[in-house]
């Protein structure tokens, strides 16, 4: 253990020692590894940038999906950094909600008018690089319009209604979000009261909100922005219900902005987070549409109203599948930039002493404050590898569903459960965390980590809130279960339910991911037999899932923890560039044994590992930290955010906090004389008379 | 397993059966037990209360630390009911912050003006029930005045200083804070560089700050609220430092509000909760007090520059002390309001089907939504009951401490820091998990869960990072483990760390109880034996108590929980209600079960207990779950919380939710004409011309 006398705790660099090492790094190359040195920074972030074992830039290429992409995104960048009319005019904490929507609006009715200039909306990463730029992550009133209203015309409009409303919809003509819950109806999607009724006579539907529980509730940009929705509702025609379907319904004049006769709309309040998007209710009084108003490229309804149904029953869930992909590489974007906050701050901030009388040390040597950050920042690469895939994943699904093919959308949308639920969960807890990590600072909105948390948190909830998503994925985990034991064929992603317990001689990968197998597949398996053994009892199928539900949560949260670390060795495995694989393997490692020791109780059940083998993985999670420790500011470097998408005082690139964190306070609206609060209240209770 | 198909989810009843047993219940009783009953409320609710097997009333009792505070809180609120200038004018959350703090600053006023005739402030009981309900969470300019300046005058003053000072300040003729966190410097107090140096010959302090860093930063109401501050700085005499000590300072003119020349003061902005509190920024330029303006009750300074030492050097710590005892009950209370909400919506909610086909159930029927309330549930008995019981040693304490003893100060210290960090890492984690049970309504500010979240987990950061928190504490623990290893007098609250593993034969509690003995012991032991060894390889006691932090904090962690979960089985033993009992009984036996299994690793690790000797600890969580169930709603009710405090639609007694949603929803400001962000920038993007 003597090694650890060498750890950065006990052997702490002076500056001297880092001039020289810098001057050493001079001679012997020309330019530093990490490409973000500027001089003038704060002396603590430079001294760690001068640690970087690794190319900040190569490790950049590999955490944006390729070398073309980032020089994409920078490219993207660059020009946004050429229009300040793109830029937020104030902090949007020193606004009113009013106001944050006023200057997010501003922002993307310049953006709408100049974007061609320099970039391509419809491409995916462009709109993401420009969203996170210049609109941050509290939303925008076209937020769901570019996630939700324009995709399902894509997907679900046939060829002549894209013709109508595609192009108007893509230049912000018509604004539109997607209407589906209800104010008493979430992810039930049976439960769905609204209903589009066709009335034959006038080839029109009559859509209508039977009662109070059935208002749209919700959706976002409704409140106060859209002119259209996609309504979904269920099909009446000759009093029989063909269930729900989507209709293209204008709800506000797009001149005048007043609501149309029969609709009832408007914006529902603010919420723990996302304010620049103005969610809405929205109700009808038997309000009419034409027919062709339903969008049709899967289900139809003639003149004469004949239905057709569609070629797979669950066609429409593409637009969910599609958001859900989209939300799990979203959620890994706000996990990094939380990231890059906490570990530059943790850098430039000193408190304590681990040594009474010795200088105050950087929070980053605490090995408390690593443990709080560096499992986060392991799963931002663990996350964003899994978004990859799922992303690929379901555009190819998207494509054989329009060719008519649906064989691997069960399996997709159980996996898009999964991810779903554990990356929006441990993504918004590790934020959390890192805000935690930031002390005081961090609960400032000045560090930006309150709106990143209740961000991201919220994606807890929306589409698909998380318990419902586990227990979707665990419905398909009890049918693989049933598979497993009959030895019938199984899918490959579930096929290691089926595997008896393997010996591992693999390298260290494969036999942490065995761990995550055994794991995974003794969860299922339990549940699974607990259930059937129920079941033998005489009590229903339902009622034993249901009264198993929290083992079954468990397991699906095992299952999708394994398909996270498949991905994320995998992907370590196929990246070639030295360093930055050294640097992938250390953050691979510290992720897969952290992940297992959170369910360390598995490892230890009946035996599979003994005390000391557990110890060993707890171990290397504090040695895979020690080993990150040097590299972790250029590690979040390499997430290559500039300042302006940071929007963090306490993760600028420069590291100056404290004038900074001085220079925003100035700016606080309390600051301003005359406050009537002040004015009328507390200065009657203590002036003298 | 049969008694499962008995079970809420498998046999549920009608509104015919419930009916037909009320009246059995009216026949043999004449008031139902649940005291919250009354015509037109929501079914599904009155149906829960209805089930109840005790006396709301007597938990109440229980909740409240007993039959006279339960009759004063109510008294109180009674009183409030006639005052409607006492009342929000608005739900805060369709305001802005300055609205807000104007709305929260009339009803302080009015409260100033009028709380003599009916209650009394300088009474603990009487000023947190007002505040519960005149103020919420978000605190208000005088909070910290009521929690920090009143009291550290009254701890910290001299005779005659009090004489001058205290009246004015309980009257709010004078409005202060404490100020002692710097900008650069937060829990090393050792770093604070404030500077207050003695100037013979005027006899007065020079205060001054030094650095950016030094700028005072943080403190509530400082913002614009404040006329003076306890301003904790560096005394220095000729040169010589004798350390911080506190300072009675005016920063604001008591007519004008303007600040003090040399005095430079300000809001420092939003953050992520709280909002209604002014934290502030305070630098001084060689700004001149009077020599007794320093706080002399302990330290003294003659005219002559000499200085008298208090009789302990930590007898500065009550403040602290004081402040972490009240958060403790704080969070129990906002955990309780989560509950109430969470619970009351979970009865309300209907949503999914067990059994395809069969009605939509109330989501408090769902396992998965059991376990993630009703843990957080018993943890309010938990967490008020080490509340009570800290505020008592800290209370005898502090008169000790004026009496010049300082014996259980640190005991109390150590124990104030373990509760702090656990109590407001686990409120606020089951208060998040509460809101995310509410689904979409949950993350809405109409259910006030956010709001309650963001002021719960602030606490994890203030009065001591929680992280800070747990290290103290370990070195306490280390410190006692040294005793233990040497068979040494133990103070009672460790003294189980020199215990050998006993055989327990007690009842399920004793049993219970042991297990958290052994898991703590085995910690503790385990962090400290890994230390010492590191030590004898050559690496300083400071720096391999680093390398073990997080080993250590685990290991206060579960000091604290067998603190807690001891005083929790000792309060349910006093209870002698029969009915409350056993309800009591269950919530207690739940959170053991429930804190134990989140250990659990610890529990098979080195073959402590077998694997099914866990699972049956495991099962009592569910079959736990399914005794509160019938009982959950009127638990909740029992906490006796009002509308107007609770602030929630979601969490209201009728159960009116939805219709009330869609009133709430109505006040939004967005739902104003001629919005700015439409008028500007969305109309003239899709106007047709």
């Amino acid at each position: 253990m003597i090694y650890r006398s060498l750890s950065p705790l006990s052997c702490r660099k002076t500056k001297q020692h880092t001039l020289f090492r810098f001057q050493c790094i001079q001679e012997t190359r020309k330019m530093p590894l990490n490409k973000l040195i500027q001089d003038g920074d704060n002396q603590d972030l430079t001294n760690e940038r001068f640690k970087s074992t690794f190319d900040t830039d190569a490790l950049a290429a590999v955490f944006h999906s390729g070398e073309d992409s980032l020089k994409r995104i920078r490219e993207v960048r660059d020009e946004i950094t050429k229009r300040g009319h793109l830029f937020d005019s104030l902090p949007a904490a020193h606004r009113t909600r009013a106001e944050k929507m006023e200057d997010v609006s501003r922002k993307l009715k310049n953006l709408m008018e100049n974007v061609n200039e320099f970039a391509d909306f419809t491409n995916n990463l462009d709109m993401l690089t420009i969203i996170r730029d210049v609109m941050g992550v509290e939303g925008f009133p076209l937020a769901l319009h570019n996630l939700m209203f324009v995709p399902t015309i894509q997907n679900q409009a046939d060829d002549e209604q894209t013709e109508w409303w595609l192009m108007d919809a893509i230049q912000g003509k018509i604004i539109g979000t997607y209407a589906q819950t209800e104010l008493g109806h979430g992810t039930n999607l049976s439960a769905i009261e609204t209903t589009a009724t066709y009335d034959k006579s006038t080839e029109e539907f009559i859509i209508h909100t039977p009662t109070t529980t059935a208002t749209k509730w919700w959706p976002g940009g409704l409140g106060t922005s859209c002119t259209h929705v996609i309504l979904v509702a269920n099909l009446i025609i000759d009093n029989k219900n063909y269930g729900l379907h989507p209709f293209f319904v204008p709800i506000r004049d797009r001149n005048s902005y007043s609501q149309m006769s029969g609709v009832r709309v408007g914006d529902i309040g603010t919420k723990m987070g996302v304010n620049c998007v103005d969610n809405g209710f929205l109700a009808f009084d038997n309000y009419r549409i034409p027919r062709r108003n339903m969008l049709m490229k899967h289900s139809k309804v003639s003149k004469e109203g004949v239905y057709t149904a569609p070629s797979h029953p669950k066609v429409g869930y593409t637009t969910m599948l599609y958001m859900r992909s989209e939300m799990i590489m979203h959620q890994s974007y706000y996990l990094a930039m939380a990231m890059v906050i906490a570990i530059r701050y943790s850098a430039v901030r000193r408190q304590g002493e681990i040594k009474p009388g010795t200088q105050e040390v950087q929070i980053l040597d605490y090995q408390t404050q690593q443990y709080r950050l560096f499992p986060g920042l392991a799963r931002c690469f663990a996350f964003v590898t899994a978004a990859n895939t799922v992303r690929q994943m379901t555009e190819s699904c998207i494509q054989e569903l329009s060719h008519g093919k649906s064989d691997v959308l069960a399996d997709l949308h159980a996996l898009s459960c999964g991810l779903k639920a554990v990356v929006t969960h441990q993504s918004s807890t590790s934020i959390d965390q890192a805000r935690q990590g930031c002390g005081g600072h961090g609960y400032s909105d000045a560090s930006y980590l309150p709106t990143l948390y209740t961000c991201s948190v919220g994606a807890c909830t929306y589409e698909g809130e998380n318990m419902v998503m586990l227990l979707q994925l665990s419905k398909y985990l009890m049918k693989a279960a049933a598979k497993a034991e009959e030895g019938a064929v199984m899918a490959p992603l579930v096929a290691y339910l089926a595997s008896s317990e393997p010996v591992v001689i693999g390298d260290k990968f494969e036999k942490l991911l065995s761990h995550f197998e055994h794991i995974a597949r003794h969860r299922v398996m339990q549940a699974y037999r607990q259930m059937i053994e129920e079941e033998k009892q005489g009590i229903e199928r339902d009622y034993a899932f249901a009264n198993h539900s929290v083992d079954w949560t468990k397991a699906a949260r095992a299952h999708t923890k394994l398909f996270i670390a498949r991905g994320f060795v995998k992907k370590v495995q196929e990246v070639s560039h030295q360093e930055v694989h050294a640097v992938l393997t250390t953050l691979a490692e510290l992720y897969l044994s952290y992940e297992l020791i959170e369910m360390s109780s598995d490892l230890t059940a009946n035996g599979y590992l003994s005390e000391s083998q557990v110890q060993e993985i707890r171990h290397q999670i504090y040695d895979c930290m020690r080993k990150i420790r040097p590299n972790a500011v250029s590690i979040v470097d390499s997430f290559d955010f500039c300042d302006r998408e940071l929007r963090s005082v306490l993760g600028r690139r420069d590291g100056h906090v404290y004038e900074n964190l001085y220079k925003w306070a100035q700016m606080s609206p309390l600051n301003r004389k005359n406050l009537p609060h002040v004015e009328k209240y507390l200065k009657p209770m203590t002036s003298k008379l």
